[in-house]
């Protein structure tokens, strides 16, 4: 019998807001069915963020490569009694037909910048835009979450420890993949591991110490079973006994030619500890044995650790990694910008939408570095924008890729590593300052003369639209 | 093709931190398989909360009932290199054996309450660590914050319109099936409606009406197609122009016998924006078109909006209900008690776990409510405690029922709507103050004589454990 943590892909179809399909019938009956444009933007960054990085991508375009009401679809939602036949009937035949542009995923973005780009007859649009923002937004939610950790822990190993706490098992795996992307190491996620190839690393728990008499005879268990293995949790009663016990375990290994791989910490006053075990550690000589710390980290304890000193060679993050515990949703929003050739925008209090189909355009200083983005209209290219930007850039490089045309795939599918390595590289060309964890500066994002033109254009045209 | 949010009942047991595979390895090594107690608990309510509501049960007991290394998950965790023959052997014929006693979904708990036990032999028990916790966690989180959200609205309408923002399908999924459980009357989620029968409802979108040449013509055309479903999204251009236009619609339709179902208010200052809405609808003689609101809501502006007399009908809660916002996870822990019949704690810096295997005794007074728990031994029972209860009570409750017994459903399947009713039968004997949305106050919890005697003599047990 399956059980019900399975989606099929007949399922996907149905994973949408009911308006999305009562206004797609609307749209039908009315003959609304024109090419439209819907846009993916944050309308701000969360708190503490000055960059985000995009992921999520290649998942969201394996569903729509794949988008079916097929019968079960199609009996389910007839079932609701709001739907006539002839829509259904169009359900049933629908192929998925839009051109999907969109940031690569590991591209680093900021607010107000289209991150991805449908264009689509208006009802296909339609019909995916919780598909898309659900598909999107979390996984890089927990990209950027990853990437800022990366970013304070100076190339130690950083591993996620977080699927316990995932809101669901989906989200862990997406957690699993989206932080390896983000430059985590790797996670303690199994089925991450089987799904994406990513590396898994695990240590010890309490209860394997615990249901042994003794912890010294809990250490030398595990470690006579996986030497190779051997980081051993040392907080199960008193820490440092724990770490005393593991020093005369790792000595003892040594003249089997055994090596201890480490320690680890996993509540208390970890920098105190970190000091105490490296000290106990490198008086037995065992100064090559790692100290991995773990218990409620986030890139803001991992700071402050290392800027104490705390001697760590290794980080498990989990749930504040997991959840995005600081910021758990992004203002993520799908937003209709042009129908049937017409621009169009929201005026809503605080909620202004961006019409147009758009480009984005980074420039890059003769160093490499990037300093500026410009939001530009589709039409426009790297050269005409070029001159908008102060001082001139070196070079103009446009940021949306066409991913789907057709509802296919015309590019070969990027591999996470490519993604991962993506983030490596933009990270580096991005100003320490955008990258601070805590009050960052505003990384430089502004309108082309020709969209600010547009949306000044739209909104006197919107006030006419409720007359 | 599948695509990969498919999640088999085979890759359910492959949802594991690596540590649990590894430890279990060792233990295997090791001779270690005696029946072994573990117990979820959380070891402090988050913020705000003065109580939790227990739920994720269902679907957990599902997995475990179906717990199966089939080929294809030895054949992954073979690939690892990390596992012997005999232990990759022992996980193939393992079928999963264990007693689980637990919270029936719908059931309050508070800190420090075994809210889920697992007795199994102590392999099978150590495997479904992550599991356990992951099902439990995100759904349990989920259903307080609902049953938040409806403690304040006084009988409203309470609609999850999270799906987009969810972490993951599977987390929009658990969200809307909880919510429910919670005591919310239905989801935007379509994909939840079909799984569990939830109702589904939907408004209509601001990319409706910015598809149209004019607001008037949108709001005709949905209200032509679904005059049942006629609630409509009034803030897309400006919010007072939109009311006037829905009730100049509304007035027109009201004449053709047919009923304008409501408006919605999605941005802005909302309380301000529904009474004036109010009063345009009133003057129209539209008294009985109601006001929907939406937009970054939760329990806390609820209850604000509601105390300022915001006159609105029904409330749409997005983003802070699907993620738990301000508390994204819940410090759930799953802890060995007891193994072999003695009993197991850890004394961990500020992470003491509680040993034996036990149960929760809740005390009634004479009309009906409950005013304190005990955490108690499994030995003993609702007359053995009473007399520790200050004043006597009524009656005593135990919590904890068995839900599994030799791996197998003893009891047939609640259903939700059981849970739900469970949700509101058990709110109504908590007191107002532990159901304070704001600094609540504390419901006691103690743990028996008995309980408490055997953690002392463990404390020292734990102390000769480092020797």
């Amino acid at each position: 019998m399956p059980i019900d943590l399975r989606l099929d892909a007949s399922e996907i179809v149905l994973f949408t807001d009911l308006y999305e399909l009562t206004v797609s019938a609307a749209f039908f009956d009315h003959g609304f069915n024109e090419p439209a444009t819907f846009e993916v933007a944050v309308r701000k960054l969360p708190p503490n963020r000055g960059y985000m990085i995009a992921a999520g991508l290649e998942r969201l375009l394996e569903a729509l490569e794949n988008y079916r009401f097929d019968d079960a679809a199609i009996a389910h939602l007839d079932s609701l009694k709001l739907f006539k036949p002839a829509f259904l009937d169009y359900l049933r035949q629908l192929r998925w037909s839009g051109t999907v542009r969109a940031l690569p995923e590991g591209t680093i973005f900021f607010a107000g910048e289209p991150v991805l780009q449908v264009h689509a007859p208006l009802i296909e649009a339609q019909l995916v835009e919780t598909l898309v923002l659900n598909q999107i937004g979390f996984p890089s939610m927990v990209a950027t979450k990853a990437a800022r950790c990366v970013g304070v822990a100076g190339g130690r190993r950083l591993v996620d420890f977080g699927p316990r706490r995932s809101q669901g098992i989906d989200a862990a795996v997406i957690a699993a993949r989206s932080s390896y992307l983000g430059g985590f190491h790797g996670s303690a996620n199994v089925l991450a591991g089987k799904r994406y190839g990513i590396p898994v690393f695990g240590t010890m728990s309490h209860s394997f110490v615990m249901a042994h008499e003794t912890e010294r005879e809990a250490f030398a268990d595990f470690t006579a079973t996986f030497p190779k293995l051997s980081t051993l949790l040392v907080d199960t009663y008193d820490t440092v006994r724990g770490v005393r016990n593991a020093a005369a375990l790792g000595t003892a290994l040594r003249e089997a030619g055994i090596k201890l791989q480490g320690v680890r910490l996993d509540s208390g006053d970890i920098r105190d500890l970190a000091v105490r075990s490296r000290a106990i550690l490198d008086r037995a000589g065992l100064g090559e044995v790692a100290i991995f710390a773990s218990g409620n980290l986030d890139e803001y304890k991992i700071a402050d650790l290392l800027a104490e000193r705390a001697p760590i060679d290794a980080f498990g993050v989990g749930t504040a990694l997991a959840v995005s515990d600081d910021a758990p949703a992004g203002d993520f929003t799908y937003k209709l910008t042009e129908y049937n050739g017409q621009p169009r925008l929201k005026t809503s209090a605080g909620k202004i939408s961006v019409p147009g189909r758009k480009q984005i355009f980074r420039a890059l200083n003769p160093s490499g570095g990037c300093y500026a983005d410009l939001v530009a209209l589709i039409d426009e290219t790297a050269q005409t924008v070029a001159r908008e930007f102060r001082p001139a850039p070196a070079d103009v490089v446009a940021l949306l890729e066409v991913q789907l045309e057709d509802g296919k795939r015309r590019i070969p599918r990027p591999t996470l590593a490519d993604a991962r390595e993506r983030v490596t590289s933009g990270l580096a060309k991005l100003d320490a300052r955008i990258k601070a964890i805590r009050k960052p500066a505003e990384y430089p994002v502004r309108h082309s003369a020709a969209l600010g033109a547009m949306i000044i254009d739209e909104k006197l045209h919107a006030e006419t639209r409720q007359d």
